[in-house]
């Protein structure tokens, strides 16, 4: 399981103040080490970087926090933007294997990110979503995402690099958003053979109090479907303690070594 | 969701001391009210009551549970004994409908919790095992499964009385046993229309530390896979907090209503 710490996001806010946003705006060095070693200790495998609120100051924001994470961590980063100026930026001095987050099916978007990805060998985010918008059901977003992964394989990215991502709903407007995306998953891995499967779950609670709860089920019910990547907040040890017991008992932990290291640990609570 | 309450168990310990089975010595009536009211209000549904450890006394203690449980609570019980006299003597007192927990394909078990089954009606868990003991693997388990409810349905057992149960080992002893369980639900609600499935969730995390990640993640798990009832510990409010998060993921729960009211009366933590 690959665990995408959600962090550093400047859309993030703590009690309504835009901590992250500051933070980078004042390139509060130490906040960002501080940030994605907590992640990292936590258990998260990809720190996500997303700067997207800096606007035109994006690119010069994506640069500055690759260096100075990966100049104090040996961990690789996930590229969370829409802008293929800031992800060159951030990739030109990535080091290791980055993330893109996202590419997608808009002709643009793909058009614009897929030589980064190509250039730099970058795991890949492939989001089932196209000019039309998202398309509402299952089914449309599998034909979305089967066009989107076929061309991306036909480009000469390999399966093992794209993670697809079904799009996660708040179960709040629809009843089936759940089991929709739990059958996206299954699809997507049933039809590509060695592709993986991403999402952002945390959307599921959208609109919901005690969002934790719902998050961490539909974390260890995506993960029963077939979900071998989240990006999360590693920090929730009630949430990562899931991951790891779920883990063993999808029988892909030999003899619960890595539960009972990560128990041991104190990685549970 | 069906939840069975598993606290009245004689052979449950509290810090070493076998603090049940002194009470049910003692005939404590106000210590089982207390703990049925509990569980109930925690989110049980049913209320299981063991009284093994009893012995030559079970039958008599059990018929002194479910009298004192039910003359102070409007609740039904499981009643969970190997033996047919002691679930005859509390079958005759029990008011609404009684689950039995359990009958097997063990020929003199079969032919004489049978009778007790059609006579008062009841729910009744089957247990996927036979005088050969419990098979090792899910396609064994399957196929005395298999035959087990084919019998009990031609016996004139109703399929929505009957409870499948997969009998769930430790996954310290095997990696593959938590999918074996999952597929073995899957087979039987697929076989069996309108059948449900139940298991005892917590022998998965047998051995193991800090069980209680494994038991909800596992609970989580096979509710994914069709599981409809459990014997759990509904005072685990974080487990309980994943099992009314989970049905509304499922698609069980329009609007969320039901997750929405469980989080306002406090249930969750």
């Amino acid at each position: 399981m690959l665990i995408i710490g959600e962090r550093i996001n400047t859309s993030r806010k703590v009690k309504g103040e835009p901590v992250i946003e500051n933070a980078v705006r004042a390139r509060d060095a130490q906040f960002f080490i501080d940030l994605a070693a907590k992640q990292c200790e936590a258990g998260a495998t990809y720190i996500d970087v997303n700067a997207g609120t800096l606007l035109e100051g994006e690119p010069d924001a994506m640069e500055w926090l690759v260096t100075t994470i990966q100049g104090a961590l040996d961990v690789p980063l996930a590229i969370d933007s829409p802008s293929p100026a800031a992800i060159e930026r951030a990739l030109k001095v990535h080091k290791g294997q980055a993330m893109i987050n996202s590419i997608t099916a808009e002709k643009d978007r793909y058009n614009n990110v897929l030589p980064l990805a190509k250039e730099y060998e970058t795991k890949l985010i492939a989001l089932a979503m196209g000019d039309d918008g998202i398309p509402p059901d299952a089914c449309g977003r599998m034909t979305v995402g089967r066009e989107l992964v076929s061309n991306l394989t036909a480009a000469g990215i390999k399966i093992d690099n794209i993670y697809a991502d079904p799009l996660v709903f708040p179960i709040a407007n629809g009843a089936e958003f759940g089991l929709a995306v739990m059958d996206t998953i299954r699809t997507f891995k049933a039809e590509f053979p060695g592709i993986h499967a991403s999402a952002g779950v945390s959307n599921v609670s959208h609109g919901l109090p005690q969002r934790k709860f719902l998050n961490q089920a539909f974390t260890v019910m995506c993960m029963t479907a077939g979900l071998d990547a989240a990006i999360i907040d590693p920090m929730d040890k009630q949430l990562m303690a899931l991951v790891y017991a779920t883990e063993a008992l999808l029988g892909h932990d030999d003899f619960c070594m890595t539960y009972l290291e990560a128990s041991r640990a104190g990685k549970f609570e």
